[in-house]
């Protein structure tokens, strides 16, 4: 067995560690359960893989709750033994998105910043059992997390039992990274007391009542942290058409010379955008985010950064590499926080968050689809973009103007599935350019959105959709041709291009 | 001239009394004017209509900030006369609104918790002058609003120059009620000293250099009031409806006996949720919300609200008297705060206000819609509905279940705008009952709303499109049906039914 001895302080908890079969025997049939982990980063894996064995000779379903996405070994393993009947409130795994997308899987799309109180509230019911990833774990049952905070705190406050895996290719020198703090619920609940995106606010461990922890397991599997894509040259252009968005901003008074907290989504183009602004001449850089990737570490550097703060590190296995190799240096920068503090809507708003998201689709008038393909299927969540979009100082989102080769073009008349509305996006960003919709009517919006946006082979196209539209509408503020709105992703559907 | 000599306070001041069309003359053609008044109340009245008529003889437009929907004296009187160029953030006057739908007014539909702070940002460009109803103006310039505070102490800071409207009638007792905090921008933002609904955070006044102030004048026309609807069954059955579900929620320990802050949007419907309250078991309530309508004097006369806090006062007529005639009680329970605290995100969340808002539709996966009629005209605006569902510790939103006899569903396939989405709101209402989607996914969420809210007339309609979506999608996380989700609507244009 692996030796987590350096790892558990005190008898007591020693007297814990058992295999991750004995632990995964102590998870029940319908058992609503709590798992630290936030992208493959920080979260269970040995306990997992072992119930998963468990229910392929037994079968039987639990509820699971994360922080947002997490490794193959939890969403892929248990999904591929029918192992969740409800799952919230994020994921990226290919074959729990094709449960969820064949109906066998209940999956509760939530706003990850708003899961922890709601648990807390009681509006999913009791969580019966918590499986956390730890680095080590003090005497007095303080537990010190690994790549990720997400949930994990509220988990472990609201389980009634406690598995904590102890993972010896987690550095030890994550401890003191992190900084939790819980809040009390309404009507007791205070201010949270940070002020600028460095503020430490709580401990640096997750206390725990040592009672409650039933099981601790050793455990050397490695974060199944996901490749980035390379950086394009439409991901680097949207990083200039940033920069230059942002230089302006500076020159009009609007922002000071070193911007203000940056949040950037998942993904490779915001990443790309994050690492655009490594070479970009912003200096003494602030994040307030939810994910560090690769990007951050480019920022970190070159220098430009003062303070990193979010509630996972998400780098490529590359990165995450990198990370590993110079964690003592960039511990100093780095904060890892509870999700429903990374990604509070009422900091996002009190620092004045330059938030940055990915879209899969906009449509002319300015609202967002982030989740799902063509209307039904759903791709991943929303995850933390509406906590921050709906909160921030300006609200960004980008995408490519065309995927598929061209046959989708990401600006469309309606989107088929709304999650960020017009009253939330203030500016759009594609490969062709920046779209500053801050004080525009709806029409107006979607004159420079197909302008500025919109790749040129559809551009004629929706130009003609929207003047149609207000010659039928009289002008109407919104002016929308009700049989036409959705046609284009039914023509996608039914030819595989948008392309008339 | 009426005499205001007693609410004007110091020689320097009263030396800037003058007449409305005397002050009229000081606003220029393409100003960004910023007025007081949140619903119609507490707006200025005699240099608008003053201005109106300047404009009749002379034509040119202004941009109009306001805090939200102001009397007729302003958004009338200026429409009328084409004076407007650019409107935000919310408005309800009938002429403004064709103009809005004709394309002759441009309207920028904002979240009236983001205005003030975006105005200050610079998104808007610079105010050139504020227009402000104030019951008197202390010797340093200190404004005391009447009312409603709304966006006032922005534009009173902001702004080049500020005209005083004096209104002999509103009563001298309104001072002492509000409560003026405005928060400082990032990156030097503190978090708002706010934990309970009755916490005084700032000043009984509004401050202001006393050398902006170019003219003040004497008004006594009064706050033209919308009178409510009669509570009618249907209203009243959704008010028994939330009263159950909040009992069911203290059953369970999810709230505790007094509720949390209460939230009630603007309107009929919320005004009789409010007013069953006064009927219903609770006691000790208090009240965190936008506009105090009718209900709330309800509430208060019969004993059960400890404090309630809003940004303006928006009774009936007969209310308005009402208030009047008993200032001096209703006073005591009372605090008129800037809309940026009344409904600041980061305050709903952390006192855990229980968010009621009236829809115009919303579909079977929960999105909303609260603005458009049939996707393309606007009808008056998101409001604060956004800045209190999304940040509340639970989301309503209440509709009858048909309008236009029947003719109309207000819930339907796909909603033909969204405001609100799927992730916002966890209960739907309807005087057909409750829909409680906590936890749920999409297709459950439309099974229960579909069971609970729809109209049996529409029930059946819906049932079979959802189990044809599912079929042809092959069950998709939210089943689409992309040539039937707005054919509801579009029936509805063309046969004035969405019955088949």
């Amino acid at each position: 067995m692996i030796n987590i001895d350096d790892r558990v302080m005190g008898e007591a908890l020693k007297a814990k560690i058992t295999t991750a079969e004995k632990a995964a025997e102590l998870i029940n049939p319908g058992d609503k359960v709590g798992v630290s982990g936030f992208t493959p980063s920080g979260y269970p894996k040995a306990v997992p893989l072992a119930l998963a064995k468990r229910m392929e000779s037994n079968p039987f379903q639990i509820d699971l709750f994360t922080g947002a996405s997490v490794g193959d070994e939890l969403d892929g393993a248990l999904t591929r033994v029918n192992g969740i009947r409800n799952r919230y409130p994020y994921q990226t795994n290919k074959d729990l998105r094709k449960s969820i997308n064949d109906g066998k899987v209940h999956y509760n799309d939530v706003h990850l910043s708003h899961l922890a109180q709601q648990i807390r509230y009681g509006f999913f019911g009791d969580i019966d059992i918590a499986i956390v990833e730890a680095a080590c774990i003090n005497a007095d049952g303080g537990i010190v997390p690994t790549t990720s905070v997400g949930c994990t705190p509220t988990y472990i406050s609201q389980a009634k039992k406690v598995i904590v895996e102890v993972n010896v290719s987690q550095p030890l020198s994550l401890a003191g990274m992190h900084d939790i703090y819980e809040p009390l619920d309404p009507p007791h609940r205070q201010p949270i007391p940070l002020v600028t995106p460095g503020d430490r606010i709580g401990t640096t461990y997750i206390p725990c009542d040592p009672e409650k922890i039933v099981a601790i397991v050793p455990c050397d599997i490695t974060d199944k942290t996901r490749p980035l894509a390379p950086i394009d040259e439409d991901a680097h252009n949207m990083s200039l058409h940033l920069i230059e968005f942002f230089e302006n901003e500076i020159k009009h008074g609007r922002l000071p010379k070193n911007l203000l907290p940056l949040q950037s989504g998942v993904g490779s183009v915001a990443n790309a955008v994050i690492s655009g602004l490594a070479q970009g001449p912003f200096k003494d850089l602030s994040i307030y985010t939810e994910v560090i990737q690769d990007g951050m570490f480019d920022l970190i550097d070159a220098g430009k950064v003062t303070v990193c703060s979010g509630t996972a590190l998400s780098p490529s296995p590359d990165g995450l590499k990198r990370f590993y190799n110079n964690v003592d240096e960039y511990r100093k920068k780095i904060i890892l926080r509870p999700q429903e503090i990374s990604n509070n809507p009422g900091l996002a708003r009190r620092l004045g968050v330059i938030a940055m998201n990915t879209a899969i689709e906009f449509d002319i008038f300015g609202n967002v689809n982030s989740t799902h393909i063509v209307g039904s299927k759903m791709m991943n969540g929303i995850g933390g973009s509406g906590d921050f979009a709906r909160n921030a100082y300006i609200s960004i989102f980008c995408t490519n103007s065309v995927a598929k080769n061209g046959d989708i073009s990401s600006i469309v008349p309606f989107c088929s599935h709304i999650d960020h509305t017009e009253h939330d996006v203030l500016v759009f960003c594609t490969e062709r350019g920046v779209a500053d919709v801050r004080g525009l009517d709806p029409i107006e919006r979607a004159r420079v959105i197909i302008k500025n946006c919109a790749h040129p082979d559809y551009q004629p196209m929706l130009e003609d959709y929207l003047e149609r539209a207000i010659v039928a509408t009289k002008h109407a503020h919104t002016p929308i041709l009700l049989d036409e709105a959705l046609s284009w992703h039914k023509r996608f559907q039914e030819t595989g291009s948008m392309k008339k």
